[in-house]
């Protein structure tokens, strides 16, 4: 079957060859700091095992199971996989983590102390009791990864169209997947050499009842027969689909294994729901099990690891070995695996030869089907392994063993690095830093509470949330089905918005919009005597406004305009309104948050400058920069020195213990300024007044900006004890969720329950 | 109270004092185009007179009122007045215009021809009936036009608190409009020199019935005893408001008035819906009912006018004569007017001094208060009037007269002219041809079915419907409350829309989204042998595009994504479907519209050049430019005569009989192509298919469009027989409206049903 090998390197086959989708499930047992199994139940922050699609738990209630969703590289996979890494991690006992390696930590001397999964339903229970028994419960703590991969369905199409051997597309398909999984199980000695990760078990996790014990330390236990393997007496052939579905069926009829999924081979086929199921639906993708948690990876696998396992299942398929005998092929496998597997970490591995020539099999695919460069690398750097052992995993592994250091005490040090790292910022996701705040804190929430999120265009900030059978597309934290098109094009209309909430019997500034300088300078009269704020029509940060909180003279009236006029052609020039900015944060008809903005400001202590003391106050976690913090590092530049000049003061001057300094006039977070979540403290009245605003503009979701003189005073909606000055369509929720000072409200909460009713609270 | 005069100078009195609100009531007879009274029924295309807000009938069928929504300024009005009118003139036969005096046409000879309006509420008719037999029905067919003036309650507020002689507010409101009012009766006389315009009545309107008959010409029939006036025992005072509703109230229950409304006073107090009210709610505007029709304006009234009669109303506040018997005014007042009215229209009248006096005071007024140039110029120009009384409405019409042209005869005339102008473009709208057309369209539709027009922002095309009690805002003509806010940013993303219906089993080119040129040329093979399209991510009138539909050799490939780049960040490269493209316009799960849009192109008759051609094509009615009209002008640019080059022509080539040339590649309207309806002509199969992109689109209002290699085979959704190109979350309508050839589509009728499902059909 040159034949294969010639239609994969054709240009229109060999660019979809490289293409395939990925999921990736990873087992790991939860720990405290210590490194002692967690005696805890599974964090109910992460509500119901019953569906929770990306966060379970495997055989015991302390060995959590991560699942990623299906994706389209290894890049992508890795990005979910760490965020639901960060997801478990900051849903657990702030004393807890994960252990990262596959080998369990230190069991509890007895069995009983091993706690079985706390399931709902008791088949779920029974199956693991079952397991215990036939297995022992130590055995069944160890824990891995499982890879599934599909290649491109139109990459087969176009092979299968390339041959005339088989009719059946379906057939063809399926025999794809039967070669490949042969070849995997045949050569997975290589997988086991490079990546087995295991060398060693933990005190007490081989007990007096184990007949044998592998003479540590080995390559890997668990690919090892001392492993995670079915008994002896199992064996299922890969020749045909039909045999592979009736021999697993004949050792579930003869009792050998309780059910189908009991089967642990390396390489399973996956299709439909049941084993059973694969004779109908015919090989859909493949389910690779031999994979242990690297613990030198934050999320249990590097992508170069993933793409490596991508490239080896592309070589399985290329492999021209269509004469070998089918089923020999899986006892050679299994025995060299089991060799390999508990050979010495550092020696060299008996099967270097073969390795070798596999990676030069690599290599010449590789060229015929043009891989980047950056995989032909990676096949290069594959080969160093052969030649030094030392840059295995179990490598690694055992030259740090070697310097002194346990096994556990590397499992606690690395754990403890990737406990460091999810709680360093915990407003932000891992695997999606780049994207907006408030959709990264939407993600979190999401998947914590067990709605599937998929990224349907990251930099458009576009998601697609799945509930049970509810579809949503949220775009930018709180663009949603729940609001009406026309109900953001009318808040962004600062005119419409003030003309809809004034006939609506709300206060707002009274004011006039302005084509002409000329039209603007006429009706000055109109605006002599009182407070007034000259803006561009579309304002953006500040820029263009001037405000006389006393009224202007007809010259600065002028002025104030010219300003205007150079950032717009309509102007808008409105009374002024003294008082207090607040953010009233509405979710469907309730006010969620409300927040206190102050411009970016340091007290002094009669010791530190002004420049000391910012960067004192830059110190904090919260701040960063791209609004990828929730508050913004204060800058020293040229409107802070002037600002401060004002004042009478410069950067190296020491300011009085308790004296405040303002670094700006504006109030925004995005140039520094300090956000105070002040929700409890306001009067109903208020609060009413920002409901029923919203409601009158008739949104679901607003950040409408109250001006307030004197909060002690109860509001009335026909009085100017307050004065609604603009109502936002896309609110920042960041910046509740992670106040500089009082309590954080996670609004995205808030907006997942509007979009999911059904969502337990 | 020179004191008044001194506050209403005060810069922020004097700003307000020139704002008002307006709103006008015109009558107009229905005549044919010949001037005889339409024998017709009031338009069933206007819907109920139950309760059409601004297209009604006043005492007979053929007296159309026509009333505005209230008003800012005197422009806004007008704008709206104007509207009105082409939409009551584009409802009538085709063959019926509205006559342009005041003065009836030649009226039937026979009373009985004179049909009463065929009201539903049996007390319409019934008042009518008694007004006919009270009046006469000829006297009843006069028509004219009241203007409702309302100063800004913030300047009556202001003025309120300059002064202390009245302790109430509302009672200092109503005191303002009294002596208005009173002034404005006194003074009337100068509007009806001015404005005054029936000096003549046509054949039979005065019958033998009438004792006496004016001694025609004169200024104003209608403004004279002779006119639309009470009988002589009705006195009605204005020295305060309980003496004004009492003394109504008296008329009606002694019988000499049947009703409150019968008072013909030619200012009316306004507030609450009856003359009762008025104690109660106080006066919140008055009515000025003395205005002839000026049939040189095409909608009976000038911008001018509207101003002029602004500024004595401004003025009649701003006498001083507190001192005045405040009932012998009135009796003055009706004097004076008679005599002036009665006047011959070319003579000097004999209230020359005073008319100079009253103008002199504007004057005053104006500099104390600020009056723009524009206004100070205008009472310059009313002053020529008194010195020529050739320039006063009715004297331009009499100078007519005397060269031998009838009053009919000119109301023919003018009436044609206002005829032709409101049939010129029916595609676009009076007052607002500046807006949107697709707006322009919803706008005559909303005004013709009844429901009620605001214009919330002009610019932004952002329109307040209300319908009964149910308001809905409208932005672009179709972005509405019907569809929720994440569809259109869905529809904004182009591959987010391709997941979605590729997802949900559509037929959606396959393609693939590169942020870097090395990723796109490592992806050739992807494309290698098949036809493709290279465009930015965010496409613009097809700039950047690169269309390969026989696939693309690596270095055009290269080529193609170096033109795109240029444009975006983003370059998608997608399969090509060949076939034609149809744009299927889908409102509330039905497909109303399909149009074939063809490029820019001419047919030759053997004789002309292709420029001849393209200039006569140009002269369909439906061509312009701006996008203000259905079709736009081809152009003969360098684009065009590249593509004549390609062709073997130049612009000067005689084209062969029936051969067709095409001047652009895209098929744009926009760049001059054609479109062609042919919602009737298409496969049942096809439009389910874009009904149901549309809906798991999650759309109620979308524009999609399909490529379709043959329409003549039935479409199957999983099937290559369709492939949805794009949706569209803001389609043009007025494009399906008035079609190059086919059907037209009322798309926006469609648009006001989905808003308001009890609008009848």
């Amino acid at each position: 079957m040159k034949t294969l090998q010639t239609a994969l390197s054709k240009d229109k086959i060999s660019a979809l060859f490289k293409e395939a989708r990925f999921g990736i499930e990873k087992e790991s047992q939860r720990v405290t700091l210590d490194g002692t199994l967690a005696a805890t139940d599974h964090p109910n922050t992460l509500g119901s095992r019953n569906f929770h699609p990306s966060i379970q738990t495997d055989f015991s209630e302390t060995q959590m199971e991560l699942i990623t969703p299906v994706a389209n590289s290894p890049r992508e996979v890795l990005e979910h996989l760490a965020a639901i890494h960060e997801v478990a991690l900051r849903s657990m006992n702030k004393d807890e983590m994960l252990w990262p390696l596959s080998m369990p930590p230190i069991l509890p001397e007895k069995d009983e102390e091993i706690i079985i999964a706390k399931l709902e339903r008791f088949e779920d229970v029974l199956y693991r009791r079952y397991l215990a028994r036939s297995y022992g419960k130590r055995k069944q703590m160890v824990s891995g990864i499982h890879y599934n991969f599909e290649f491109s369905p139109e990459m087969i199409e176009r092979l299968y169209a390339e041959q005339t051997d088989i009719i059946d597309f379906e057939t063809f398909k399926t025999e794809v997947y039967l070669k490949v999984s042969r070849n995997y199980l045949r050569y997975r000695w290589f997988i086991t050499y490079l990546l087995g990760a295991s060398p060693l078990s933990e005190e007490g996790y081989f007990t007096g009842c184990d007949d044998e014990v592998p003479d540590e330390p080995v390559r890997s236990i668990r690919n090892s027969r001392f492993g995670y393997t079915n008994h002896d007496d199992v064996f299922v052939s890969y020749r045909s689909i039909q045999a592979y579905v009736e021999e697993i069926e004949a050792l579930v009829d003869q009792g050998v294994m309780s059910e189908d999924k009991e089967f642990y081979s390396p390489v399973r086929l996956r299709g439909g729901k049941k084993v059973s199921d694969l004779k109908e639906c015919g090989v859909q993708y493949i389910e690779v099990r031999n994979i242990d948690n690297d613990p030198f990876a934050p999320y249990g696998i590097t992508e170069k690891n993933i793409e490596l396992i991508q490239l080896f299942l592309m070589y399985m398929l290329w492999l021209d070995n269509q004469d070998a005998d089918k089923d020999q092929l899986l006892h050679d496998g299994d025995r060299l695996n089991n060799q390999v597997a508990l050979e010495r970490p550092l020696s060299q591995t008996a099967m270097k030869a073969e390795g070798l020539e596999l990676l030069q099999g690599m290599k010449e695919m590789a060229e015929a089907v043009k891989l980047s460069d950056h995989l032909k690398e990676l096949i290069a750097e594959v080969a160093t392994s052969f030649a030094e052992p030392a840059k295995t995993l179990a490598g690694q592994l055992m030259t740090r063993v070697e310097t002194g250091q346990s096994q556990h005490d590397i499992a606690l040090e690395k754990g403890r690095e990737y406990y460091e790292k999810a709680w360093a910022k915990p407003y932000q996701l891992a695997g999606f830093r780049d994207m907006e705040l408030s959709t990264q804190i939407l993600m979190f929430d999401s998947m914590q509470m067990g709605v599937d999120v998929e990224v349907i265009d990251r930099h458009d900030q576009f998601l697609k949330l799945t509930y049970g059978k509810q579809v949503e597309y949220v775009k930018n934290g709180n663009m949603t089905s729940r609001d009406t098109y026309i109900v953001p094009l009318l808040m962004a209309n600062k005119t419409a918005t003030k003309k809809v909430l004034g006939r609506a019997g709300f206060q707002v500034p009274g004011g006039k919009e302005f084509a002409a300088m000329e039209e603007a300078l006429a009706n000055y009269g109109y605006f002599a005597e009182r407070g007034i704020v000259i803006k561009p029509k579309s304002t953006n940060y500040g820029i263009g406004i001037t405000i006389f909180k006393d009224g202007a003279s007809i010259e600065d009236y002028q002025a104030g305009l010219q300003i205007a006029f150079k950032e717009d052609t309509e102007v808008l020039v409105e009374e002024f309104l003294p008082g207090t900015e607040y953010r009233f944060f509405v979710i469907n008809g309730h006010v969620k948050a409300i927040l206190l903005r102050i411009p970016a400001n340091v007290t002094g202590d009669g010791k530190r400058t002004i420049a000391q003391l910012v960067a004192e106050k830059n110190q904090d976690p919260l701040r960063g920069t791209h609004h990828r913090s929730p508050l913004e590092i204060i800058q020293l530049g040229d409107l802070e020195k002037l600002m401060l000049k004002e004042q009478g003061y410069t950067v190296e001057d020491i300011l009085p213990e308790g004296s405040i300094v303002y670094l700006r006039e504006n109030s925004n977070v995005s140039t520094g300024g300090d956000s105070i979540d002040i929700t409890d403290d306001f009067d109903e009245s208020y609060k009413q007044i920002a409901i029923e605003a919203v409601e009158a503009l008739g949104a679901k979701i607003s950040g409408i900006d109250l001006i307030i003189p004197d909060k002690t005073i109860p509001a009335i909606r026909d009085s100017r004890a307050y004065g609604i000055i603009e109502a936002n369509f896309n609110p920042a929720m960041h910046m509740h969720a992670y106040p500089f000072a009082g309590k954080g409200r996670r609004l995205t909460q808030d907006v997942l329950h509007l979009l999911f009713p059904e969502l337990p609270h």
